[in-house]
């Protein structure tokens, strides 16, 4: 049996999504156990008359709640009690549970994961891996893309390295093609610590490095895995998504201008639809901390209820392929120092 | 009279893109005087025939070729005849000429324009200010996007003063709303650097600083301009770019697929051409490099000849409103330390 505990009170659509999404993964799944965290109350009414075998499912109380504008460091130390803290003690503390998935608070999260959880032995440093859609149809993992937002050439080794076996034990892809983002594809481009990434990741054994990346060839379907700071890898992740919301929305709008190109859309309404879906990136499940000494993924915070079962999926697919111990093997033949 | 030099032999279209965008240029511009730089012989064989304002053209005989891997420092210092190092060495000797366009290499242009311009007095260091259409109609300037990988705080600063003057004096808009390319909206977000320059920008009077941005939102129309370090400057243009080309590559293959997508698409023609247009980069001209002591514009390898014609209307437009004399004022008036 595979726990996860699923912290209820994250997100804009909270406490439903996380319910629901819970519910679906567990009708789903039949060795998933979960733990929804939050105010016992309000959990056990939403689950009042809902069909569901209790004997995967529990509550865990955590009555107390994050407010938008606390930091982070503040909600780790204070908020002992939140759903999303007690969630990653007891994730901490229960050698029984695997993993936990929030929509809430990224900040407080990766704090809490850092200073609670801690790291897989020989991590420096735990990073974020979204994974986007291409448009030949496969996926594409970005890493790190928020959690760091100054990083060595050695944290950037480490990011190819977990992300390479994430990609492969959780999405089937063999020998992911590994690219750093950089300002040109020609080995000498980019500050200092780029050109040094670019020969350690060359040298790097367990990853297939295939040189680097313009951002403009991201969606292309010609990698796999893209290694960046966390600050770039930010930009990268958001102006995707920022891009495509914006085409989507100006697309609609000039549609609905003219009677003719209403006619033409209701000839291609299910292609749009298609579309929609596939730019959807709350179907491609949340955004995962590669490197904390167990699984923890973050889904975005507008996530529905389908988003959130993608969520669920990942981590018990992290779980169960044992990535953690197979990133301790890998990361365990390089040398690395201390943060 | 505005003489502006064009570099003919550069970028995937030339000399015919860069020779009709001068021809064009010159017909709707009566006080524009262009140089054609490059092989004489190539470029009077393509003006045979066509019928152009004879006393406001002239060629610059530049018969060296820059080869596609050849490095900046080397084409700076050994191809001293080619049409786009003479166009730099003439901008800098001739007081008469104001401007230098080129759809050439941008490594080759940034080193020399750096090493033979120099800068105005008082900027540290020149930046990229590229142009991308927001989805409301108005455009938004990116600065830094390529010029600098690494920058300081006061970096940031100039280029916020230079973006805001350029789209104030070039593209006529009012108090620019001037943000700071980051990971989240609040202050203490991003790195040292990140939260010195955003004190830095709040104090800096002629600049209307309204915050981070996420890039998320850099097409939503909320600004003007967008201070960036030129690696995620980069990232941030280059992955808009490329997300665009994908989403319309996906769209029209789609259209393909079934036959009832291809009326629906035959009513929504002139939309989607419509579409095309909004979305070719070309047809917001170049990308200006700010901070050099004369005007150098660079456009798009891939330039036609009408974004050619947009890149040398962008240069004569820098040149008539004064903007370097203006930077150099507004720079003057806060410290800055010398590189």
């Amino acid at each position: 049996m595979i726990k996860i505990i699923v912290d209820c009170f994250g997100g804009d659509r909270c406490p439903e999504a996380p319910i629901e999404g819970a519910l679906a993964a567990l009708a789903k799944t039949p060795d998933l156990h979960v733990i929804l965290s939050g105010d016992k109350n309000v959990i056990g009414k939403h689950l009042e008359g809902r069909e569901y075998d209790a004997s995967r499912l529990e509550i865990m109380h955590a009555p107390e709640v994050i407010g938008c504008d606390e930091k982070p460091t503040d909600v780790v130390r204070l908020k002992r009690n939140s759903s999303m803290m007690k969630g990653i003690i007891e994730l901490r503390d229960n050698d029984d549970v695997a993993a936990l998935v929030s929509v809430g608070s990224t900040g407080a999260l990766v704090t809490g994961a850092l200073v609670r959880l801690g790291r897989i032995p020989g991590v420096i440093r735990p990073a974020f891996c979204p994974i986007l859609p291409c448009m030949d149809g496969s996926v594409v993992g970005i890493c790190d893309s928020g959690a760091n937002v100054e990083v060595t050439s050695a944290h950037l080794r480490q990011f190819a390295i977990m992300a390479s076996l994430y990609m492969e034990n959780v999405y089937g892809v063999q020998k992911p093609r590994v690219a750093l983002l950089n300002v040109g594809k020609e080995a000498e481009k980019g500050d200092e610590m780029r050109r040094e990434a670019y020969s350690l990741l060359g040298e790097t054994e367990c990853v297939n490095f295939v040189g680097n990346m313009e951002s403009r060839d991201l969606l292309s379907g010609s990698y796999d895995v893209v290694v960046a700071d966390g600050f770039s890898g930010n930009v990268l992740v958001k102006t995707t998504e920022g891009t495509a919301i914006e085409l989507l929305k100006k697309l609609k709008k000039d549609i609905y201008s003219r009677f003719v190109y209403k006619m033409g859309a209701l000839l291609m309404k299910r292609m749009f639809m298609e579309e929609k879906e596939f730019m959807n990136y709350q179907n491609y499940g949340g955004s995962v901390l590669l490197g904390t000494s167990k699984v923890v993924v973050k889904g975005h915070g507008s996530s529905n209820a389908t988003a959130v079962e993608k969520c669920i999926e990942q981590a018990y697919r992290m779980q169960i392929s044992g990535l953690s111990s197979k990133i301790e093997t890998e990361i365990s033949k390089y040398d690395h120092y201390e943060d």
